[in-house]
């Protein structure tokens, strides 16, 4: 068979620590990644790189700077390149991430937050 | 807000028809696109793009000339550019497909069965 299956869930359940995308597929020029994350992150954008949250469990916002977004399960929202923005959850929530390969996850915004890139589980 | 937010479950409760993607979002050069299925479709391959298979609902197969893959909610299946499948469901199932934007249903397959493209929901 050419192609395995992943399931989220099972994937989900391998780690625990927050803000750390883990790569479970690419899809062309984009990768699939799983992350939990809660509380606020830092502001940021990606300048080349639209950037979509689908929510798999949970709720969380996406601050921008002229707004928010309010996303539940089963939401999805996607951050148009070059635009600023800060997701935060007031709980633990598992988002599925679709963005480039190549993306780090503070965009533009050095920050003790970045976590490592291109990290498969 | 620059990022409106599309939920999967309120956009599959608008459209009933079998094999025919709707678009929901794009991200990069990426679209995701929401479509329920359910017999077997046609063997065909899309030479250059890459298709991923998110399961939302129900349970579904993909068929590979060497094998075949089994997925059920939650489960994730990407398949190589170039690669002949076929999808099949015993019932009606609901999916997310990703994959580039022009990309057609069919692929190399003429049939019948070629939906609508760029359907946007």
């Amino acid at each position: 068979v050419p192609a395995g299956v992943v399931n989220l869930v099972d994937k989900l359940a391998r780690f625990s620590d927050l803000w750390s995308p883990r790569v479970v597929a690419e899809v062309n020029d984009d990768q699939l990644k799983l992350v939990k994350i809660a509380g606020e992150f830092v502001w940021h954008a990606h300048e080349h790189a639209d950037e979509a949250f689908l929510v798999l469990a949970g709720s969380m916002r996406i601050e921008f700077r002229d707004g928010v977004s309010h996303l539940s399960e089963g939401d999805l929202c996607v951050v148009p390149k070059g635009t600023e923005h800060r997701p935060c959850a007031d709980r633990v929530c598992h988002v599925l991430l679709i963005e480039p390969r190549g993306v780090v996850n503070t965009g533009d915004a050095g920050s003790e937050r970045r976590a490592a890139n291109d990290v498969w589980i």
